[in-house]
């Protein structure tokens, strides 16, 4: 059995374009429809009811698209909206939180898990929660890192002022003795050689974009929804509106190719 | 002939609280509604399009708040929509880029003059156009700073990384000759400190918040639209979400007091 629709992958920005390339690398037959929303991108700032309501517009724009599984690649969304989305959606709904919590448990030695992310996704407790409904004793340290994505965002992924915020953010974690960082917001993955470098190999990374795409390959297996493997995989942009700098950013850095982007008009 | 209504004034986020300040320093008199669009915050990296539709919408707002005049407390809003914001308005409209330039014209020596701004303002071109209405001998050096906003809402600022930031997008503006900056965005009057210390005093600073308060003034004047002088001003502010960290750095930094903030729907 296998089922030609595509995937349908989501965030507010373009950073979910991590989750895509893993997607891709892992899946190569999927056809893949992402949905940007660039007219309302960050939402990392905003309320958890608003990012509710943005969630679900989106959600909604790509099962009109015809998408046979929906993945939710964005931390913010994934943390306060997930359950109130697999609820509303006609079809499986798969976010980056639970995968990323299941393979920091997976890779701690010592119990002692650095979280990281935007301000709403920390605020959540959404990888506290997950990591402790699987193991009550492990010790989580969490943090906010707001500056991450803008400098991100302009391309800034190998340059010493980024090394110093990077720097800054994570001290308090490595003196705390975290042996495991989750990079909790889809942008990141894009500084993990940063990253690494300014830990300097004392911490392991656990990507959430990597662990989403595993399990969606999963879930597809499982429900019989995989692609022939006839299929050569193609990849669609939608954004809300019309990219910035950060596209060509993510797009050579991740080496994805994709058509002209459609724009997506809001509700 | 005085004038009791509020003047509306308008942001993309809360970065125009700093046009507020400024409008309560010299209109002690005059009620103040303050809307930011918090839920869509930034717009600096969205399209004209994008941001004359929301402008628009923020201006019904205030309208139908009974205010007298708008202030559009945005460069990015300026830069894109005056025109036809007064094209739409029944009520006078007033930006921050033409008094922005008129005391950038004032202030240069060497007729350098160079513009910081989000990079929708710098791509708009609207500070250069409005320079050389005016003046079409004038140099202008303009240079895109998407950093600096996310900097200062994380209220560093008075930060060794801020300075270096601002170091590196100053520099080539120095270099080039410019003997004044305008500040081109609501935020940047924040970090008029950290500016005058990249800059070392040999940059004549221009903020466009002060220089839009004094036209507001002048309008008001003209217009007979003061308020009485028995007119104990106030500030309310509504915000499109709930305000986060960096609506208690502006109003410590500025030194403004308000009430509670409204939630203000969005249609």
């Amino acid at each position: 059995m296998s089922n030609p629709r595509p995937i349908g992958v989501f965030d507010s920005g373009i950073g979910g374009l991590t989750v895509v390339k893993a997607l891709g690398d892992l899946l190569p037959n999927e056809d893949i429809v992402y949905l940007g929303d660039t007219a309302r991108v960050p939402y990392g700032p905003k309320s958890a009811e608003t990012v509710q309501r943005y969630g679900l517009e989106l959600a909604q724009m790509l099962m009109e698209r015809n998408a046979k599984a929906l993945v939710v690649a964005c931390n913010t969304v994934s943390s306060v909206a997930l359950p109130l989305l697999a609820r509303k959606c006609s079809v499986p709904v798969i976010g980056v939180i639970e995968p990323g919590a299941r393979a920091a448990l997976q890779a701690t030695r010592n119990r002692h898990i650095g979280v990281i992310g935007t301000r709403a996704t920390i605020r959540s407790g959404a990888y506290e929660k997950t990591l402790h409904a699987t193991d009550n004793k492990v010790r989580v340290s969490s943090r906010a890192c707001p500056l991450l994505v803008p400098f991100i965002e302009e391309g800034l992924l190998n340059d010493e002022i980024t090394d110093r915020v990077i720097g800054r953010y994570l001290e308090p974690l490595v003196c705390d003795g975290i042996d495991t960082l989750v990079l909790g917001c889809t942008h990141y993955p894009l500084l993990t050689g940063a990253i690494a470098r300014v830990l300097g190999g004392k911490v392991t990374l656990v990507d959430s974009a990597h662990n989403c795409a595993s399990a969606v390959h999963e879930m597809l297996d499982r429900q019989s929804l995989s692609a022939p493997s006839s299929n050569r995989g193609e990849l669609h942009v939608a954004l809300t509106d019309t990219a910035d700098n950060f596209l060509n950013v993510a797009r050579d850095a991740l080496q994805l190719s994709f058509g002209e982007i459609e724009l997506q008009s809001l509700p």
